[in-house]
Formats: C-alpha cells, structure tokens, sequence
C-alpha cells in the first residue's frame, strides 16, 4: 500500500469499537514520531500513552467527553517541553556525543547555538509555541505511520490543556500537552463520519506555484 | 519499502546536487500535505512552490544563505494563513457542501463552530500560532512522503520569515512563512550529515507509559 493509498483511507474517527491495537503497531506508530525531525534535533516534547480504560475515563471530561477516548485502545498525548532547559539541551548534545563517538568539545558549537536560541525566546510562551510546533511534525509522522498501519487514529485538540496537564501534573514535569491521538479501530456502525467523502482544497489552491 | 525504513533512510540534507525532482514524485510529496489532516479540516495554510533558480537565489539571503536554498530542486514554504477571514471558513463550508452534496444550511452548526473558534483567539498572534501548528503536520506528512520516495529533504527553520514574507509580498496575502522545505537530492560528497548515524531520544525518553 502507497503512502497515499494510506492517507486517503484514514479519516478522523470520532467513533472506535474498543478493540486493541496490537502492541507491535503501537510500537511502530510511536517509533514515526521517534524518528520525526525537529529543529536542531532536539525533539522538544514527550509522548505519554494513556491505555487503562480507568485512566481514560479520568481523562473524558477534561477532553469534552469525545467517546474516541474511551472507545479508542490508546490515548498518545502530545505534551511540549515548556520551558526547555539548559539540561534538556545538554542531555541532547551529551547523547550525540555518545552515539556519534565524537569528543563532547567537538559539539561545543552546536551546544551554544541551542542554548542561545532557547534563551533567545522573547517569553517562555514564545518557547512553547516552537517546543508545540515540533511536536505537530512528530504528530504528522505518527497519523501517517497509523494509517500505513491500517490503525484508526483520532487527532484532537478540542479538549482543555491546562484541566489535562493539572489531572496529569505535567506542569510540574515541565510539560504542557497540545494534542492527543488516539488509535483504535473505526466503528462504522455508528461513527457519522464513516465512509463520507474525505474534502480536501484542490491541490491548485493548497500548493501555488512561483 | 516500510514507512520505518525510509524514516531511517532520510536526514536534514544540508547539501545537494542540484538534480531535478521529477514532477510526478513533487506531486505525491504536496499531496501527502494535501491529505493532512487539520484542526475542523480547515486546511489554514499555503504551500508556495518555489522552483526557478533565480527566485531561490532571491531567496537565499533571507535564509541564511544555506547551499540547499539553491541546490535543491523545489523549495516549498509552508506559510499560515493569519489571519483567518470568514471568507475562508465560509469557503471550507461551500467546499464540504459541494463535495458531500449536502444542503449548506445543514451545515450552519460546523459554521458557527468554526468562525466563534477563530473568532475566540486572545489575539492575532494566538491564531497564527495555531495555524502553524496545523501547518508542521502537513510538514511531518510532506517529510514522510518524501521518504518513501526516496526524495531528499531539508527542512528548514533557520530564515528570517519577515524578511521573506515581504520579498514575497505574503502579509498582503494575508500569508506567513512558518517553515521551508528542500526537496532535492543528497550531495554525499560534500554534506558532512550525510551517513552520520541518526541520533534520537531513546523510545523510553520520548514515550512513557502512563
């Protein structure tokens, strides 16, 4: 199956049947967002995956009661690093070192050039709103590994972040999340979004040529 | 091949040959953008599909002068919308109705829905926010797609969007640039990236179980 085969079968499902998906997909999906890229490659944000039912029952009412929370078999909250610290930035360059075999004074450059841009943020917010873009590119990564995975996904930002991150106590981790997915398998019968016809603007008006 | 394999295979191509992309293998790359999904499938953003060399060349200085801006085939700026006018909620509804051959008045409610939430930011700069999140996950697909195909790719932060959205003339557009992207081919000989080993968060770090 093409990738486009993948992205014209998968749809936002409002509605799952409960069922489980196999760990190994999971796996898989998790894994797309792992290897997504990110500015300076410090992949700025935190994945955590929800799958008890009692837990995603917890979770409901801070994310409108949206059945595909408890109908889904995993709940992946997309949660940016806010602020990003002096440490988070040398963990990054220390695991370079370590994987690249490189002396850690070799990646000094590197080291100020992202210490400088994290400090160069003109408010923590403003921080935040990179640290959340980069992980949409690992959430874009991840929506197309589930559908090549032929798994539901249900992406969402209708719910309240800080009710969330206060349920979660992210705040105090550092965290703030900004999306959730949640993968499971479409229950046609009562999902009203089944089988309609995915709209898209044409192509002549999404991509304009110079 | 796997989604997982061409994850692998693809890195931040910082240096290029210069060959052309073929235009069918650009087209599924924008289409894979095209697919991604968006917050109520609103789509509040603009590829613009810089090809000519002497444009690029235009374009270089307002991008730190990176060899890819003029070595790649196509560069692709991501550019939100900001703001987000009624006229193109209105424009999302028409589209659906169209596309779904439903009576537009049965979809007042998704209208309303959408232009309170547009009409409900604190700020301009709060919408444009959001829009370019929506943006990075058509980035996050457009990378992968480009994987698969075996397409190198830059993405790119690293430019002066003011600088480049008054070279283009966006703002009049009611466009901002948020992010690049070089398509183009890897010049193995001279990108010091190419075959370094990728290095990421281990999947522990980047996903936990809650």
């Amino acid at each position: 199956m093409t990738l486009e085969d993948a992205l014209n079968w998968r749809y936002a499902t409002k509605r799952m049947t409960g069922a489980k998906v196999p760990e190994e997909k999971v796996e898989r999906i998790l894994e797309a967002a792992r290897l997504a890229p990110s500015s300076f490659g410090l992949q700025p944000y935190t994945l955590l995956v929800a799958e008890p039912l009692e837990l995603r029952r917890r979770i409901a009412p801070v994310a409108m009661n949206q059945p595909q929370i408890t109908e889904c078999s995993h709940l992946i909250i997309f949660a940016a690093w806010s602020p990003v610290t002096e440490a988070q930035v040398e963990e990054m360059v220390d695991l370079i070192a370590r994987e690249r075999d490189l002396p850690r004074d070799a990646l000094a450059g590197l080291e100020n050039t992202v210490k400088g841009k994290m400090a160069g943020f003109a408010s923590e917010e403003e921080g935040f709103q990179w640290a959340a873009r980069q992980a949409y590119i690992g959430l874009g990564m991840a929506l197309a590994a589930a559908a090549m995975e032929r798994v539901d996904a249900s992406p969402m930002e209708g719910f309240d972040p800080p009710g969330l991150d206060q349920l979660l106590g992210l705040r105090e981790q550092g965290l703030r999340s900004v999306a959730l997915m949640g993968l499971g398998y479409r229950d046609t019968d009562n999902d009203r979004q089944a089988g309609q016809k995915k709209v898209r603007r044409p192509r002549e008006a999404l991509a304009r040529r110079l």
